[in-house]
């Protein structure tokens, strides 16, 4: 007996339902993407290894889905020492290829192949799944689409202003409300500097990043871990206290004042929110919040993240600048600035929320029901005039029993049957039912049309 | 010093240009297919092994990409006795998911998994990347796009009648002149029976697959391999020569009159061509050709495949009916006809044709000179009004030498410069510079929309 197939964990089959709704969501993203003058890009799923290795952490190295060698992939080992190699090293011998883990470094990996032809300031945007071996949960799954818009090659905080007025346009246009929250990485390098524990950075950034998660509490106890003294430590609790409060904006000034690289962030989110309220916008509350670290290490400078308001479902996207992503790769001084929309997350949101629009005219509109050849045929010529007319028109290819071909229309939703038989062969006119009214009439051809453009 | 990074052979980055055309092919594809009342649906890039394996013979067994066990692989494997272990064993035990081959596999478990949800006949469309590990050669990819659609669950020829409209309304609409060779497993199988070697049918089967790349005489010699008789070879020559003649369709009657399933392919095909005569094909000149066999082993009725005319390329397309395609996951019975577009092939026969339309509307309209922070915010405010009206304008992010942005203009083939310094900001106007004809115009804000809407 065969065994029915499923599915790997934490991956979907999506039917066209899903799909009339997913592009819903990626057609607005990307329209929006383009009118602000960005270019699509795509890159392949496979990477090597090298490329995407050592760029996400160890944990992220750990969720690189990696592929097999083709061919022998043992051939160029010893495989009587097969049972002393590390799991790691073992690894590296027989697979040297991976899944895209996010569209970021890829991106890094086509600047500095194609940077003779790509004239600077370059705006891409690159909407496309991508794979990580990570435990399946709700919301969280292993493989999803991120759809991601950046500026390369200028410093300008504009580009950072477009930015925002894009997550503002596109949440707009789905009609999600959200707040942004942002913070600049000057803040909190500046904050971290003036408490001594600048090569702490990194590790405090992915402890303050839990903050949301884990509460203020919990993380003062991380931090603790990591040789900050206690008066820092203090500072820091103090720090992230004021942040949240309503008007921890205007309190942090003296906390920073004797910080450069912090004055500078402050002046940096000054110009950005100034500049978008001059500008206006329609669907998003703007939230400094000077807790708000994104885990990743390469942003440097602004950093934001969006959230649907009264929802559980978390972040729906986010971005920041980076001083030097494809200095990775040997290329260096380039900054860049980018934000990324979370799709599968969004349609969740909008699931709950029951913000899609209905999809009845992606339907097909008309199914004629097949009374046998000759009928069949005559219908065919009827149906290829419709489908002309660009009206979705199918024939019920088999001549079944009627009542199977209606429960065919019903089953389908489809909202129009036709009818030709000998008669209507006869007269040149075709018979439609309305399936909701149950309305029948006799027409001709040009009024089928009207009826069905209708 | 760091090394540049490359990519896997065989798999490609797309700029936005390519992609552009990429599009312009696959959205006419789908839009035919809906009109058609085909619907979408997409399955994961990563299936179980046990999903794909044995589906497509030994060489598409080898060609799958394989994915590595997430955490320790090793773990359940005797390590002192790795070195004991065969190759496909060892696979076996480290690897059991695997990167999607083609969509139909995917599609039939798709069909099993989700045959509550589904209304017979179902037909279906899928647009997505496939992965096999071949020797890239041109035209041949390790990441490739497919575009399949199919119709299951009903055994009438009109499905069969459908597919080719649809091929023949995607090429006019591609303005690509194909020739479309169809045959009937039913003619190959029924000639066979008749020699009395339907033991080796599907082995005869993939050597007569190859004989546009070999020629008859290397056929024939194959054959000799197989265990069929010097009478029966001798037929098979004559019944491979005869196909190949122009009036080959009608000779061939004769050849086959003592096999009822000969016959029974025979009428199938005369029925098809028949009724396409009697709709009308646009740009695809049919051709029944009985040597056509297509590798693949799940066919069973009508073959065809399709070849751009004056082109090297080779076959853009094929598909055909197989009866029983989901048995092989456990669900009997449910007969389907598909047909599938190589995107890829496509693309490289229009861009040698030079067939692809031009794609300037994509491209920035008009970019804003930067002349310094005051002028910026008064740019953006008119930007963000020429944005709303579909108008892809930018701002020049930086406010560098107005040589340097006019050079980015240039270099991005931008048709319109707009500059706004205080004179204009005064005056509330803005001097639009059209960069081919060199004329620099200073208008209002409503003229300007009407300027770069034409």
């Amino acid at each position: 007996m065969q065994i029915k197939p499923g599915l790997p964990r934490g991956v979907r089959d999506f039917s066209s339902e899903t799909i009339y709704k997913r592009t819903f969501i990626s057609e607005i993203i990307s329209e929006v993407f383009k009118r602000y003058g960005f270019k699509p890009i795509e890159t392949p799923a496979i990477e090597n290894l090298n490329t995407l290795l050592g760029k996400y952490g160890n944990e992220g190295d750990r969720l690189i889905f990696k592929i097999l060698n083709s061919g022998n992939y043992l051939s160029d080992l010893d495989t009587n020492s097969l049972n002393n190699i590390a799991l790691k090293k073992l690894t590296a011998k027989i697979s040297n290829k991976g899944l895209r883990y996010d569209l970021t470094i890829p991106f890094a990996r086509y600047l500095v192949n194609h940077q003779n032809e790509i004239t600077l300031p370059f705006r891409r945007y690159q909407i496309q799944p991508v794979w990580r071996a990570d435990r399946p949960q709700k919301g969280r799954f292993r493989e999803f689409y991120q759809c991601d818009a950046d500026v390369i090659g200028s410093i300008s905080l504009w580009n950072e202003v477009e930015l925002l007025q894009i997550f503002d346009e596109v949440f707009q246009k789905l009609n999600i409300p959200t707040v942004l929250k942002i913070n600049n990485r000057k803040i909190l390098s500046g904050f971290i500097e003036e408490i001594g524990a600048s090569k702490w950075f990194n590790q405090i950034i992915g402890i303050i990043d839990k903050l949301e998660k884990i509460g203020i509490d919990n993380v003062i106890e991380e931090l603790k871990n990591t040789g900050i003294d206690a008066e820092g430590l203090k500072k820091i609790e103090s720090f992230l206290r004021t942040s949240q409060e309503k008007d921890g904006f205007d309190k942090l000034n003296p906390l920073l004042s004797n910080s450069s690289t912090g004055l500078e962030g402050l002046n940096e989110i000054t110009f950005i929110t100034n500049r978008l309220k001059s500008l206006g916008l329609k669907k998003i509350k703007l939230q400094p919040d000077f807790s708000l670290a994104r885990g990743l290490d390469y942003y440097t400078g602004t950093i934001f993240e969006v959230y649907a308001l009264n929802s559980s479902i978390g972040s729906l996207g986010g971005g920041g600048r980076y001083d030097n992503l494809t200095g990775m790769f040997g290329l260096d001084n380039i900054s860049g600035v980018g934000l990324s929309f979370g799709l599968d997350r969004i349609y969740l949101v909008m699931d709950e929320m029951d913000l899609f629009p209905e999809s009845k005219n992606q339907n097909t509109k008309v199914v004629f029901m097949n009374f046998g050849e000759e009928e069949a045929l005559y219908c065919m010529k009827i149906i290829k005039k419709l489908r002309d007319k660009k009206i979705i028109a199918e024939l019920y290819p088999d001549k079944f029993k009627i009542k199977k071909q209606m429960h065919y229309a019903n089953r389908q939703k489809i909202p129009f049957v036709a009818l030709v038989g000998k008669n209507e062969m006869d007269k040149n006119l075709i018979t439609l039912k309305n399936m909701e009214s149950g309305i029948q009439r006799t027409m001709s051809l040009d009024e089928i049309i009207i009826e069905l453009k209708n």
